[in-house]
């Protein structure tokens, strides 16, 4: 195929896709279907109140079927300005806040707002897949920061990996894949690195809701020159369960700002309306209902790790919000452990080797479980089937 | 503020937007409010059946709210296929049509394939902005070609801008912003020359359902080698309304669409399921209704050659879809000229400035007409406006 972009004929193919296409032929007895613990989607809708409101805009409000701003609704804006000042105790405006389609797109934005190709950017690792891809595509080398205990990455370790052409840190937290939930004293170590030598600190909090720790997961946007550093990432897909609407947000400086505006022009004009419209009535009305789905998600962790610790030779690395990151104990590299549990154990689950540098022996030493999805029954049945698989 | 990607700070900020700030602080009377021709999006949302079948969708069609196919929803990619196989005398199937969320995103998709820092793509003048600006933050060099009577680019012309840094040639049509509809035999000839030099040729039908010419506009579908060479680009927004859902499309080969499919999960995951719905009802239920929008825009399109025909010292160089592109009798540039109508005129419209390269003196002397929102009546009242400012 001619031209072909070698950047982007270099990326690989997007992780979930390719683990579907594991399941092609395959079939499962129906008193033993597929356990799916590759993707941590909600598998319900939105509560029928959130998809009243939806309903009730597409056909009843002009201006949900209208272009909207490219930094998203104001209502929306604002009310993220404000839950998120009052919570992380900071002061955050409506101008410094965009909504996204969804926060692969907000991670995207902040990228282009900071890196070009021969730029690096430094991801602890195990990496979020689709970051490494865009980076990848981008021209922009990742630079993977192993973490230490608890999955925590070390604010040391990274400053050793700065050179002139570094110009970001990423951190995850609640993390995807290892669950783990970063401490604000790693954050602020973080912020202050980034802020010394002249980096941006983009901090994805996809799974802020699903913290199992009450308060602010750190201090940083206390800093009244938090700006100047910090970029930070939201999702309202797992929240409100407002996958399919693609809805993400982005805070960073006014400065910054401009730039991100002109991405988002660009590749999206604006996220959807009647999406912005089910985010921003969920703020509104759906507190207590989070505050039960947060408990709930809290209490499968505790089902996997309670599970995980019944099981022969199998360690739990990290384990919070949606995701466990898994040592497994046999002598088989995970992308073909994956696929042997699919067939054998009725079990999809993710390979290290998705979320770790090519080569790197933890990729191949290690899975993502993905148990968001799975109430405490499932987890008691997944934990069966990997008893019973014996490498 | 620091760190900032440069391509992305010498980008321009998104013209739109640009020129709505030129409203603030201006005040209307009340009979006689502003003529909006800045920007051609409907007014009116999509007819109530189709608002309907969407807010049906979001009450109680569960996957409407759940992560979709990266490349778009089976049943929308299917009916793209059919409809467009039919309509153009090719064989297209499903799997060679992506979902985007929105034109400018099936774009940005389609150079991501192409091109990267330091390539070059030959963009006929005036040319879309949002083309340009992805380019322009892409490290990707945007080289312009003067287009002749009609405002219908040349293919000989455009050869002699080749070089071993191209990787495609762009064409819009009918054209935004000039209205121009290229003849079947210059689309014909763009494809033989990107064919022959091994470069891509992406054809933006964004506006193909206004198209003056029954018929297929081109018979490039009908090749059975046109993946090698051309990439389809389309918009359910204008068609159906939906702008505020973010629903376009891309149609490769399938190749390319392995490529495709690496951006879209990165930068999107998926389309705005309700947008996809919304799209694939639109094309099953309202293909009547869609012939009397068209019918309509046509009208609009007569009266607003009749009255620019009235009108002295302005000349229409084009004229199409949804746009104007005209030239100016004044000595002022069109800026200045835009700028001073807002306060005088009440007309908001865009300079051609916004289509063309820095210095070029063409932008200076023209502006772009979006008159697809004005009636019969918003028309003659447009001329009025103009005929009575004298610059």
């Amino acid at each position: 195929m001619l031209p072909l972009n070698p950047t982007l004929a270099a990326t690989f193919r997007p992780p979930v896709m390719e683990a579907r296409r594991w399941l092609e032929g395959v079939t499962f007895a129906p008193d033993r279907p597929l356990i799916n613990v590759s993707q941590a989607a909600p598998v319900e809708p939105p509560p029928e109140p959130l998809r009243r409101a939806m309903a009730d805009a597409a056909l009843n409000l002009p201006d949900a079927h209208f272009y909207g701003p490219v930094l998203g609704r104001a209502e929306l804006r604002e009310a993220v300005a404000k839950d998120w000042s009052h919570a992380y105790g900071g002061e955050i405006r409506a101008g410094q806040v965009a909504i996204t389609q969804g926060c692969n797109q907000a991670f995207c934005a902040a990228i282009q707002t900071l890196a070009g190709a021969g730029d690096e950017i430094i991801l602890p690792l195990p990496w979020y897949f689709n970051h490494k891809m865009w980076l990848d595509m981008q021209g922009i080398r990742s630079v993977g920061l192993h973490c230490g205990q608890g999955m925590i990455p070390d604010a040391a370790e990274a400053a050793k990996l700065i050179n002139d052409r570094t110009r970001a840190i990423v951190l995850v937290s609640p993390n995807n894949p290892s669950g783990a939930e970063y401490p604000a004293e790693t954050l602020r170590a973080f912020f202050d690195l980034a802020r010394s030598r002249n980096l941006a600190l983009i901090v994805d909090e996809t799974y802020r809701d699903f913290d199992s720790r009450s308060g602010a997961p750190h201090t940083l946007f206390a800093d009244p020159g938090w700006g100047d550093t910090l970029i930070h990432l939201y999702s309202f897909s797992k929240a409100y369960r407002l996958t399919g609407h693609r809805i993400g947000a982005l805070i960073a400086s006014d400065a910054r700002m401009v730039e991100v505006e002109k991405f988002l022009d660009t590749v999206a004009i604006c996220a959807s309306q009647i999406g912005q419209i089910g985010a921003a009535w969920g703020m509104e009305n759906l507190g207590d209902w989070l505050a039960g789905e947060r408990a709930e998600i809290l209490a499968r962790r505790a089902a996997m790790e309670e599970g995980m610790a019944t099981l022969q030779g199998w360690k739990v690395k990290g384990c919070g919000a949606y995701f466990a990151w898994v040592e497994h104990p046999f002598d088989l590299p995970s992308p073909e452990l994956a696929r042997r549990l699919v067939r054998e154990a009725g079990v999809l689950l993710l390979p290290g080797t998705m979320f770790m540098p090519e080569g790197d022996a933890q990729g191949a030493r290690h899975v993502r479980i993905a148990f968001a999805n799975a109430d405490r029954a499932g987890i008691g049945a997944l934990m069966q089937r990997l008893a019973g698989f014996q490498g």
